[in-house]
């Protein structure tokens, strides 16, 4: 089992969330300057932006644009926002055609008014719906099962088995999955899902922060790597091992980084990220 | 499948914590003049207290004495620690025995100094160690797979096909389950699971309440039945079908209700037991 520490920064990508105060020409700039190769661009951050010239700006920093965040949401027990949804999709994927990049992720979405089985189904549905659009652009669509503790509001896609299963059964090579150790550490299932997942060529992204003793809010409280109890370089090692070296994604949610000192912080993130990931 | 509402009281069981700002007297007399029929203690409930003379008084009340909450917290990087929890749930042993009830609810810990993994073997062990004492008190051990979002701290199992495994690995008839719909409602393999924990003799626990959107807090914000997303009913048309007819508990943690007064509260808990259980 490979857990050799990381040396270099050739496959650390950060999230334009991440570092929120920033706009992404601040983030391109400092990421860019601080060594490190990928970015991950969330949709806010291109707001009033034209996105092929904000691709052209990232990619002249020597940035790769690993992925676009986020589509999904496809769940409601209203028609018409599932069918405003799947619009909505379909305009994230040409988003990410016009920014260069070929992923998109899925946080799939739920329903509270309705059976977790219903939100899945309308997943499925809505996936599909737009699958011939993310084929025609290039664009490989990642669902992203979230922890649990999502499962009333924001995916009904709680393990890796279940996103592992809906990917098959799309059976497209333009659906996947995005594996992230905030959402998955706990399950004991991880390491054979880790490698089911590879082996049917359905790992498209690796995410990494890490999980606070104690965790002061569901959403925005995440820790940078070291800070938690997640076994970050395990779970990488069986990433790896089923046959993933792509980018690893430094997705950090937190009012308190938030609040801090930006570069500051992106120095923090590297020395962690060489230490722990 | 029965999804029939309950019309009458027979099955109704508090927590004590569910009305923590009363003490066990005045819960007892008030859950017995509003005709709920079982009583769940926590061993806070009982400090200062002569144990066996109030399981007398709460039979006194006609409640059945349903369960002592909890045992467990078996996980710790510290060998004293473990010796001490072990320690502790001998203590919980003979409470449960002077209280006159069969049961103890097991939150089995996790310590996130150290693996999971580790942490569950730990669990394995500390069961192990005290089953003989279990076993001559009559008393039974309940393991609740609590949600994964405790699986730093709380309990490393957090399914509950990981708590039948344990429960079957143990293979005695003191020790089981005790099933959460606030832990496992998101679980889509919970109605085969609880069909395999009726079938092996092992569900001693059925806990109800409900999963609020947005929860604000990840330990006391609790809903009441009804207030959330929780199929509550289909989950017990679950359990029932698994040959469970056992109380139906109500185990709510909310800073909200605390604050409120706790007569018109229980009325509420009644009424919704009604309306959604």
């Amino acid at each position: 089992m490979s857990i050799n520490s990381i040396t270099d920064l050739s496959r650390l990508c950060i999230h334009t969330i991440t570092t929120k105060p920033w706009s992404i020409e601040v983030s391109a700039r400092n990421y860019s300057s601080g060594g490190v190769k990928g970015i991950t661009v969330w949709r806010d951050a291109l707001t009033g932006r034209n996105i092929r010239q904000t691709g052209e700006m990232l990619r002249n920093y020597g940035l790769s644009v690993v992925s676009l965040c986020r589509g999904g949401f496809f769940p409601s027990v209203d028609k018409k926002k599932r069918e405003a949804s799947i619009d909505d999709n379909r305009r994230a994927i040409e988003e990410a055609h016009e920014l260069g990049t070929n992923l998109i992720v899925l946080v799939c979405g739920a329903d509270p008014l309705q059976p977790l089985e219903v939100s899945r189904n309308q997943i499925f549905d809505g996936i599909s719906a737009v699958l011939p659009e993310a084929e025609a652009a290039g664009v490989k669509l990642a669902i992203e099962p979230l922890h649990p503790m999502y499962a009333d509001t924001r995916s009904a896609i709680n393990t890796l088995c279940q996103a592992n299963d809906m990917a098959e059964a799309l059976a497209s090579p333009f659906a996947g999955v995005a594996v992230d150790v905030y959402h998955l550490w706990w399950d004991p299932a991880l390491e054979t899902e880790i490698e089911r997942c590879g082996r049917n060529n359905n790992l498209l992204a690796f995410h990494i922060c890490d999980w606070k003793s104690p965790t002061a809010d569901m959403l925005n409280d995440r820790g940078l790597m070291g800070e938690g109890c997640i076994p970050i370089r395990k779970i990488r090692s069986w990433v790896e091992r089923a046959g993933f070296n792509g980018f690893i994604e430094v997705e950090i949610f937190s009012d308190i980084y938030w609040k801090q000192d930006q570069e500051a912080y992106l120095n923090k993130i590297i020395t962690a990220f060489k230490e722990f990931a």
